[in-house]
């Protein structure tokens, strides 16, 4: 259990947080109106576990990432981004299928992604990886790996890898129906999913996508039913409930300006983690993470200069 | 038998030339150098097929395509592009899978592509397009479709109602070992097709990819060997070597200023596929394929405006 007033204690391990999957392009439309011949696109780095890898070495936590990238220009761009943060890239494994990209219109709401994966859920288990696994505080992936093969068989070793050494679990419960295979019952894996991690953080459109439509409370009692044993749901400007099952609390949202909100979600994950790493409460934790993500929110793209979790902590007076 | 002094008959058809496979989105860098982080590509209208039915409109040509695409706003942009030149999207699939892309780097010699495919191979055999390739003169495809199921499977059926129906079938052999899934052998697949299509328009790349380095006539002599009627190889700034067999002309380039290689051989095939139906010889028609490239070697882009058929016969001397 969960206690919101209680310290996660962790065992002595070289690495904080290690992040799997996806390490991959995201290319966003320059103009609104993407209708036109000559459209541009900026490439940037991108995916979920990537970004929180990053942002996590800005807050001063000592994270890592594993996943796998093409042997093209692509790939080689996201390895020389991980390391101008201090990231090596002993856990990313180039793979012969091309670097995956989302492609994204620029959007005042949310953009609508195309998606072209490829290397990403090439990922294997290796020995490599499962000693890296079990040379970590925190394990965290989202539903990108975990919805096709061989990267599927890799995260269920590395779960179990997990619990055998009292490693924490993160999930982020991101279901999409265009990451699925057509043929396979997403929505069921990822429920399957939610009991065998300790922290789950779906926003109100992963819990529609994964129950249909209902009041958050609820959404939160249908994590919490799968076995959930920290659930945090998100609900943009209003807010977040998280609940252990006994204890329920309701966050207001720090973000006073939002001129982008890529990346906010990851921004929320890693003061989360930074927090718990550094020893804070539970609940001091959840609200650093919606103080980085407030902080996030001001500036423009997926990875924005954070400035560390103290100065935060004292801006957003959480 | 194609002699070279002869005029290749059709039947009365309603389509002159019906071009089936890749349409699909070219990123192109706006930078040679895109190592950088702001990096912007470029969105163009691209693929060879689709690119040589454009051609074929510019030239009064009555030309269609049958491909697939994503439900996407990349699948519509490439649809609307079809219908500016008149071509309406009857024979174009809209498929779950996201709108293929290459994307290329700027480059003063051949650019590296990476490959994104996904909707492209998707294509399936359908009464409609059946009905389509019975009422064409010509039929052309390239290395892409023969690359993947159920593409592959749809392309051969479409060339035995071409020879059931005395369609001529032209075939791009663009072999290249990244469009092929790794446990396929690709380049006895290729061959296994030149013997059973009118046309083969290897470039000197392409023959080395099926072939091995050799002397421009032994490459030549390997197509007929494997049952080609008729083969035109091109050797960039040095010409192209053409044969039926009995008869082998030498042609030299009629480029004189370059800016763009890209889409040259589709304006090539867009050439001689125009002058054959307007009923020139079989020489004629390849010495305009030639003009139609030189004319497009001074443009920018895979598709450029074309002028008459007869304009660009003037310009050259042909």
């Amino acid at each position: 259990m969960f206690e919101f007033q209680n310290v996660i204690t962790f065992q002595d391990r070289a690495i904080d947080v290690l992040t799997i999957g996806e390490l991959l392009i995201d290319l966003i439309a320059a103009e609104y109106d993407d209708a036109l011949e000559d459209t541009a696109y900026y490439r940037f780095f991108g995916g979920s576990p990537a970004n929180i890898a990053m942002n996590l070495r800005k807050l001063g936590i000592n994270s890592q990432i594993a996943a796998a990238v093409g042997k093209d220009r692509l790939g080689d761009f996201l390895i020389q981004r991980l390391q101008s943060v201090g990231i090596e890239p002993d856990l990313i494994e180039k793979v012969s299928e091309s670097t995956s990209m989302v492609l994204l219109n620029k959007s005042k709401s949310s953009p609508i992604p195309i998606f072209y994966r490829s290397a990403d859920y090439q990922l294997t288990s290796t020995s490599k990886l499962e000693e890296a696994v079990r040379g970590s505080k925190i394990l965290h992936f989202s539903c990108w790996p975990i919805s096709m093969p061989p990267a599927r068989q890799m995260i269920e070793t590395m779960i179990e890898v997990a619990a055998q050494h009292h490693i924490r679990v993160g999930f982020d419960p991101n279901y999409h129906p265009m990451l699925w295979p057509k043929d396979d019952d997403g929505v069921a894996y990822v429920k399957s999913m939610v009991g065998k991690v300790d922290f789950v953080k779906p926003s109100d459109d992963d819990a529609e996508r994964l129950f249909g439509k209902d009041k958050p409370m609820n959404q939160v009692e249908k994590f919490l039913e799968l076995g959930a044993k920290l659930v945090i749901l998100t609900m943009g400007k209003d807010g977040a409930i998280a609940s252990n099952g006994s204890e329920t609390v309701t966050f207001q949202t720090l973000a006073t300006e939002v001129a982008d909100t890529t990346g906010a979600g990851d921004a929320f994950w890693s003061g989360f983690y930074a927090s718990l790493v550094k020893g804070n409460s539970v609940q001091e934790s959840i609200s650093l993470g919606f103080a980085v993500s407030a902080y996030k929110l001001r500036y423009t793209g997926a990875v924005v200069d954070l400035p560390s979790l103290e100065t935060i902590k004292g801006m957003y007076s959480v």
